[in-house]
């Protein structure tokens, strides 16, 4: 029993059933309709944002159905008794194309093309956006930390302070990022990744004394064992103590992990007890961090040449702080044989018509060259590509393979291939990440990936605005 | 079936459950503990919090049990197998005392007691710490989003940007803080409150004309119909096309129930558009609004007097922006018949020991008085409070009538009373805030709500700290 599995097709916004049936009663629920997800802003201020849920989109999609209840609760709010009972043995129908979970995108450019009847293609909008938007956003901070983190080990601490049950939803998303394991236990054993943890400060309190307490705690748990030593006083008590349980642990044959500090100047501290463990003959005994981390702390630290083995990051991880939210959305492009647009004050807010597909410019030492072309499906050739927003701006494509970012993940609202393992996801965002250029990567004014349009679209959008705007006149 | 029910008791933090076996294999596993749930800093720079989730915990806490796949997952890391045996007939038997759900809360005094023996009383910690702490957060945004929004009608637009599943946790904490309605309908089904919502652009680009969209659109939905005007061009094509559909549905016996703005310079567009309605004889017709709001947004658009009578919300009140996370802790604070402290290099991070109750102060006016007092649960007297981290501040509390906050909620593991329905959780929010002088409310430099130390409390924790200090040296 996974916590998605209670998930029905209700968990949606109301209107997205509403208006399936003014496509029901009209007749055109079955008229094919292709929907884009996409997002204008990268988030952090960064310089590229990390792919994921896709996998829990797609398990919940193939299972997702209508309860009794949900019908019920239709029928009382006046929906039509036919389009009630149509819904009772609807399911998910629609074909989707998706970039690859773990890729590197980035804005404007789709990263899910959802095709199918439009009313499908509706029902599913609001599902689709909660899942990928939240799960993007934290795989992305869990890579900006991986990016400065190297080879230590990233453990997940947030769900203390997470958004309720998106606590589980949160610590996927970091394994997807580069994250080594989590506290929390159901997503340990749902995901397959170690669960992590040591004490808290209440098992020194309770004992009263720190001694005993570590004494316990080392008996119990011989072969994993991690001390918290700032209960009283990190390098007066607590490491003093955690050096004699080690030896005492020695004598019985097992070896402390680690002393987690977690609270006080992480990076004296952390040299003054590896300078203490050391002397102590405990060089094995390795340091993790906790309290308040993010990336940008964390790279204090390693600058600061902390000798910080483990770190535990909660909050700022957990809920993508400071954003909080990826601004995600979902457009219809193309409905009845007819590419379809909407129309917005600023260029920016138009979206972009008809079926696409997006191409990633490789450069020679086959690393990506900054430049993602967004097309249409069918367009053979692709020369260079116009930006999408101001008018001249160009970029010539010859020189560079395009390789196609949106591949057949589901037809008929069937998976077309087995899930893919967490494991793998992560390695796959890995090989992306190592793929793009450092520059791109960087926190403070990251060079700007360039995402631009088609010839065949640049034409499409311009034809389609110019007409709309006749006809409005 | 609810989400929550999908719940299990490892949905916790490992170092909870590791923990708990040192405590068992030590025998100390049933020795009375207690634990404070508080906060430190208000949220949003507020002058306020607003408590909410403590329903669902307690409901959660009732029918938490191990499963037999979370059994397993722990004898295969090592968990002594008495242990894991145990844990199998576990169940939940503290007692818990706690703030009603709706009250206004301030920092550093408790909302929540647990009392049992310390295994049960640490198992629950993340748990607890999950719920409150997201769900206080967004009652909070929701309560700041009311104050300022008067009467007009609110709605959780949160869904499609929430982090996960946190979006169900999301509209019951909006309900408690005074919205009316939420776009998520499997929350509408679970909270009994109405399902809100209408069309998204994509309708109305899918049958290429507005008004042919509007007319389908009347048809479908006659008696809550509510249009969204921006998709071309809201005052020239928009709010035209409404009043078109509107009479005729008029000519039909039915009204129009309201336009949406979802874009543009909602001020300017809600009065051309109201100005156009009544010229039309629509004065019935309601102005919805949406798109980025949040409860300076709002408070800008009544301070221009904007005609909206209805707000959709999303991202910022489903998120708790910019927060994001509530800073609630659960620190023991009673052990073996013995107060417990934590000391730390600052005093407002040093715990409060022993056992606890707080209480409010009421003016001659029956309004809050602006001081909590947090005394131990048996102080009888209380003339005075001091200030709990600055030396020689203090307050008198003999002309003040003082009010017990924390009730009993729980007792062996049983809730005490019904589980409150949503909407008296609601109402006694509402009353409450009401008894809460508008100087704490306002969102610049609120007034700071004062919670002191009972005499008999500061006492306890100043020998207390002596005590530990000296036996430290």
């Amino acid at each position: 029993m996974t916590l998605q599995s209670a998930l029905s097709a209700s968990y949606t916004d109301l209107y997205q059933i509403t208006m399936g049936q003014v496509y029901f009663q009209s007749g055109h629920h079955n008229d094919r309709a292709v929907f884009d997800y996409f997002f204008r802003k990268l988030p952090y201020g960064g310089g590229y944002a990390l792919f994921a849920g896709l996998g829990d989109l797609l398990q919940i999609l193939e299972g997702l159905r209508f309860t009794e209840e949900d019908l019920d609760f239709l029928r009382r709010n006046k929906f039509a008794p036919e389009y009630v009972d149509y819904l009772r043995d609807w399911r998910f129908r629609g074909t989707i194309y998706a970039a690859r979970e773990g890729d590197v995108v980035f804005p404007t450019a789709p990263v899910v093309r959802v095709e199918g009847g439009i009313l499908d293609a509706q029902l599913i909008e609001a599902l689709l956006l909660n899942l990928l938007n939240f799960q993007t956003l934290v795989a992305t901070k869990a890579a900006r930390i991986r990016s400065v983190a190297g080879d230590a080990i990233l453990m997940d601490f947030g769900l203390r302070r997470a958004q309720g049950l998106g606590g589980l939803h949160a610590t996927r998303a970091c394994l997807v990022g580069g994250f080594n394991s989590t506290s929390n236990v159901t997503a340990a054993m749902q995901f397959g990744v170690p669960a992590a943890g040591t004490m808290a400060h209440s098992l020194i309190q309770s004992f009263g004394d720190e001694l005993t307490a570590f004494r316990y705690f080392a008996e119990c748990r011989p072969d994993d064992c991690v001390l918290l030593v700032d209960t009283y006083s990190t390098l007066e008590s607590g490491v003093p103590n955690a050096i004699t349980v080690a030896r005492e642990m020695e004598a019985r044959g097992h070896r402390l992990v680690a002393i987690r500090l977690d609270s006080g100047d992480l990076a004296y501290l952390a040299k003054r007890a590896r300078a203490m463990l050391d002397s102590a003959g405990l060089s094995y005994v390795r340091i993790a961090a906790s309290n308040q981390l993010d990336e940008y702390v964390i790279k204090s630290l390693i600058d600061q040449e902390a000798p910080i083995d483990i770190y535990g990051v909660g909050t700022s991880l957990v809920t993508g702080k400071p954003d909080a939210a990826l601004d995600g959305v979902y457009k219809l492009s193309y409905f009845q044989e007819t590419p379809r647009i909407k129309l917005s004050e600023s260029l920016s807010k138009t979206t972009l018509p008809g079926i696409k597909q997006v191409h990633r410019a490789f450069n020679g030492d086959n690393l990506f060259a900054g430049a993602d072309v967004v097309a249409l499906a069918d367009e053979q050739k692709i020369p260079g590509m116009s930006h999408p927003f101001e008018a001249g701006k160009s970029m010539s494509l010859q020189t560079y393979r395009l390789e196609p970012l949106l591949h057949k993940v589901m037809e008929d609202g069937r998976m077309i291939e087995e899930p893919v393992p967490l494991d793998q996801i992560a390695s796959y965002a890995r090989e992306r990440l190592a793929l793009l250029p450092p520059e791109y990567k960087r926190f403070e004014f990251p060079h700007v990936y360039k995402v631009g349009l088609s010839p065949g679209l640049a034409k499409l959008r311009e034809h389609m605005r110019t007409e709309l705007k006749q006809a409005m006149t």
